[in-house]
């Protein structure tokens, strides 16, 4: 049977666990860790009521879960209730810890993120990686991660598996990278080239980010179409909480839908796609600066101080944008479009063309277009946070230490 | 909690059954049905042995099954094989039946499909319903739906639900046609107008349309992007063998997708639609014939004999299908693009502009075109089996008949 296309990713069995008395305690002890990490300190009396088990069974539960080091008793809760004190639970801030990294096609980043969601360890390293080969990063990569699971270590943490964000796409493995044009990298194995004895999980840097906003911020909608931009454009589409991923993994790729069917030619082998309109290249050209100079990042300094010429070209952007989302939104139906990484702190002079665009090309049909308040970190939290995830949803398949 | 977005329909509960032991218990009659259907006739034996439960377990389960009505036994197997003889079972065609209807521009059809599959009543009303008002056209299909389900009646079999195909967008109630703009119909709530003695769904016909090629055809994939085109363009996304509904259910809406966005003005408020270059009305004009008097039938058979203006404006439909797609299969992977409705038939003209658009514009991220064997049944069979898939995914929620 294939994989499932639409579902969390593979580091989290728990999503589809059989449907056998064995199973069924591994959902319950996943819905326990849920509960406590959404409601907690709970009582294992309000877990059971929360959850509706009996409390003999969840207390079973408990303890195991105490055991594996994934949750922890906080002491009697105060007296005068009810009924024989019962000891608070809360989830562990010493068990299992996610690791994420992102190659980023200037910067390197690695963080520990605990159960309680709790960054406990980073480490950054800046500086280009266009067009370097892939050993020599992945070998600085491997140790900021050494780095940092010393650090995590130190404070009685273990790393339950890495979680690394590529600009690029990534094969439905979650290993290869099979296309990262910035890096002109193609069908690179990471898992051949990091260190074995952490579970790995690779994947796009816009589909972390945008499983970032919809673990992290309360009011993101759980259908959404998560728009970013680095150096290229990136897309996700979250699906009812889950990210969409495509037969391939390819899923999301916004940046080269078409906008002018007979516009300029794209590296992709099409024409007018919307890279070539509201991609960095085409903005910083548009806006009259010099792409590989000058960055994504001075447009907005110079649009506030108001440089005609900077605001006119992120306006045609936010145009190019309005059609291309036109089409999507149209496709898809999202509660909301979410603008993230670079386009968050652009979103001022883009937003007023492309929300016009949207509204005036799909008359009741439109949706909201928000902006991200994450922003460049989305992606690196992402990745850390997807790892805690898969523990929280499946809580048998993480051992305690060794 | 709001209803899960991706997901079967609201008749069919059993994608989320609770995680209890009943919740255990429906599920595995849920199991048992689709073994049997997909695999039978079967003893208990091999039922048990392909399920992995055990023997007792499945004959109680069996024993239920048969008292519903939903299976029923062929009598003790062929002699000669190791152990007590076993029945064989299968699924009953006496049992429940799918009541599926299609309101279209042009005709009115109703029909009845046993657990089995098999069409078993059928009736049909050709006649224009373009502008008129809901009542006359309901009390049409209902007395078409009452003579079906008499017809059903007389060989045994009860009609389980009643499932409406409509060309136009349904709300996330699966009643209320929100737009239907060939029969202008705006904000119709169908469960009002149809007799309430059958459990109701009603959904957009390119949904149903997709959701036949799914479960009728055996070699389509589990994601696809299927298209249609009747008077309008209709569209359904699936994903891993369920539809993408949408926040509000308008997920699939390719019509709309802007083509060239400086095109002709579009009904939708927008410019450049798919719908101005491959909808009816533009490709009979383009063709040099009369929209509203020729209908796109007419169209096969003018290009079989060479009709080389008609060739030409189905090649131009092809291209901007062609640009439309390749939009959203950067956003979705899917496995496939399937061609139904009136585009399979006229698909020897289309496909060749369609693939090469597709194929430049994605240099190695296109995907398959195929073409429907269904072609414009698929609505009608879609909604019939809808409500028998529902039956299939939790025989425990229908009742035996009163």
């Amino acid at each position: 049977m294939p994989a499932p296309l639409h579902e969390a990713h593979p580091s989290s069995p728990g999503r589809r666990l059989p449907d056998t008395q064995q199973g069924m305690r591994r959902r319950n002890l996943a819905r326990v860790m849920h509960t406590v990490n959404a409601e907690g300190p709970l009582s294992r009396a309000a877990v059971a009521s929360q959850i509706g088990l009996t409390r003999a069974a969840v207390s079973t539960l408990v303890d195991e879960l105490i055991r594996s080091g994934l949750l922890e008793e906080l002491g009697p809760e105060r007296p005068g209730r009810v009924g024989r004190p019962g000891s608070a639970l809360a989830v562990s801030g010493r068990g299992p810890a996610g690791i994420g990294a992102e190659i980023g096609v200037d910067h390197l980043a690695v963080c520990a993120v605990d159960l309680r969601g709790a960054v406990r360890a980073r480490a950054v390293r800046h500086g280009t990686n266009r067009r370097r080969p892939p050993q020599p990063v992945v070998a600085e990569l491997s140790a900021l991660v050494e780095q940092v699971v010393a650090k995590a270590e130190s404070e009685g943490l273990w790393p339950a598996g890495l979680a690394v964000a590529v600009p690029g796409l990534v094969a439905r493995d979650a290993r290869t990278v099979v296309r990262a044009p910035n890096l002109d990298w193609h069908d690179i194995d990471l898992g051949a080239l990091l260190p074995a004895e952490l579970a790995l999980t690779v994947d796009n840097e816009a589909n972390f980010g945008s499983l970032a906003e919809l673990w992290l911020r309360d009011d993101t909608p759980l259908d959404f179409l998560h728009v970013s931009a680095e150096i290229g454009i990136g897309g996700a589409v979250v699906v009812d909480g889950c990210l969409l991923r495509g037969t391939r993994g390819f899923a999301g790729e916004l940046g080269h839908v078409p906008v002018r069917p007979e516009g300029p030619a794209c590296a992709c082998g099409g024409r007018g796609c919307l890279e070539q309109y509201a991609g960095e290249e085409a903005v910083l050209r548009a806006a009259g600066l010099t792409p590989g100079v000058d960055r994504v990042d001075v447009l907005a300094g110079r649009a506030a101080q108001g440089d005609e010429e900077v605001r006119r070209a992120l306006r045609d952007a936010g145009t190019a944008l309005g059609i291309a989302l036109t089409g999507a939104v149209n496709l898809l139906d999202p509660q909301a479009v979410v603008l993230g990484g670079a386009l968050a702190s652009l979103a001022p002079w883009l937003l007023p063309s492309l929300e016009r665009e949207l509204e005036q090309r799909s008359a009741g049909r439109a949706c909201a277009v928000r902006v991200s308040r994450l922003g460049p970190e989305g992606p690196l939290l992402g990745a850390a946070h997807s790892v805690v995830r898969a523990v929280l949803d499946d809580p048998a398949a993480v051992g305690t230490r060794a």
